[in-house]
């Protein structure tokens, strides 16, 4: 009975284990951006602000994938005051061999404006923001309108702006498409990473 | 003693059970877009190329780390020969839950061209390439100039034209940076996960 009880026990732990090498590897590979800017922010390092993914609050919910879409790999770009604190944080990067980030420097990127094409909702207008980051933001999103569906887009005319969908397709102003099975960005596998960690300490300590 | 081989036996295929554990989750985590590309190659629909950065040969290995870190994330496009291929393909990964890819439709995307700036090397001219490409090739190199370091980017002008440093800067024109340590894509990983597949294996029945 009890022999039974620990064979169960030993086969939840092995299980949890490997549970947990497969999420830290996961968090490894995909968390490499998130470790280089939690590691700025802590660098002491003056005039870093944040991902501008994180500095964006979407206001109606039906247009999370559309704003999300659009924002693309720029959610990760790192919002900094100047071009000075981009290269002072990209030195703290490679002295500590922590990977590649994009900064926007706040007194150099460039706006966008979306043309006037008869159709769509400015993404811009979609998304709360502090004015100050206005130039990032605009960098990202601002030239870009949200459109129903692919069809809304032929009308307006492919090519003719850059184009998101509510169901997620994104159709640059260079020809690009991007498009397939949309799966919302995992924030929440740190969450389930802690969850996993705190499960295998638990079974070690139910087993002595 | 045999008792002691086996211990020895065991707690190497251990080991090598949890490698491949990480070496898959890590390949799950980053090798979606190579799967995605993968399957629609073998999906039967016509007119698929291949990733933009499977097309494009380095000839002088100098600038390996520039042209790397100028493709960026262009480097996984995939090429294909109109934007009717494009829609098809993306309407195969929604059915088959494939994750999203940017398709370059060799019929729409638009070639982009360095401005004369007096100094750099136009990074398409260190590449090799099916001139069937040209304008997908363009589209995500053709407005980058290769320049030494950050001193001749200085001296030519932040701002005046996208350019890469051999040390692997990135300076866009749009003001964003991109910086930090570099790490070469890792295209041998998938190398590594058979050898300890096998591994694993080749322990599994010395213990039998």
């Amino acid at each position: 009975e009890k022999q039974r009880e620990l064979q169960k026990i030993t086969a939840e732990l092995e299980s949890a284990k490997k549970e947990l090498i497969k999420l830290e590897a996961r968090q490894e590979a995909q968390g490499s951006k998130n470790r280089a800017i939690e590691a700025l922010k802590r660098s002491g390092i003056r005039g870093i602000h944040g991902a501008l993914g994180e500095l964006i609050k979407v206001v109606d919910e039906k247009y999370l994938t559309a704003v999300d879409v659009a924002l693309g790999s720029h959610f990760d770009n790192l919002v900094v005051e100047d071009d000075k604190v981009a290269e002072e944080a990209i030195k703290f990067l490679k002295r500590n061999k922590l990977g590649r980030l994009t900064f926007l420097p706040l007194n150099k990127i460039k706006p966008r404006k979306a043309p006037s094409v008869g159709g769509g909702i400015p993404a811009i207008e979609l998304v709360e923001y502090n004015p100050r980051y206005e130039n990032a933001v605009s960098f990202a999103l601002g030239d870009t309108l949200v459109v129903e569906d692919m069809n809304e887009a032929r009308r307006i005319g492919i090519g003719k702006a850059r184009m998101v969908t509510l169901g997620g397709e994104l159709l640059e102003r260079s020809g690009a498409i991007v498009g397939g099975h949309y799966r919302p960005r995992q924030r929440i596998s740190i969450g389930n990473i802690e969850e996993v960690r705190a499960k295998v300490q638990a079974l070690e300590t139910q087993k002595e």
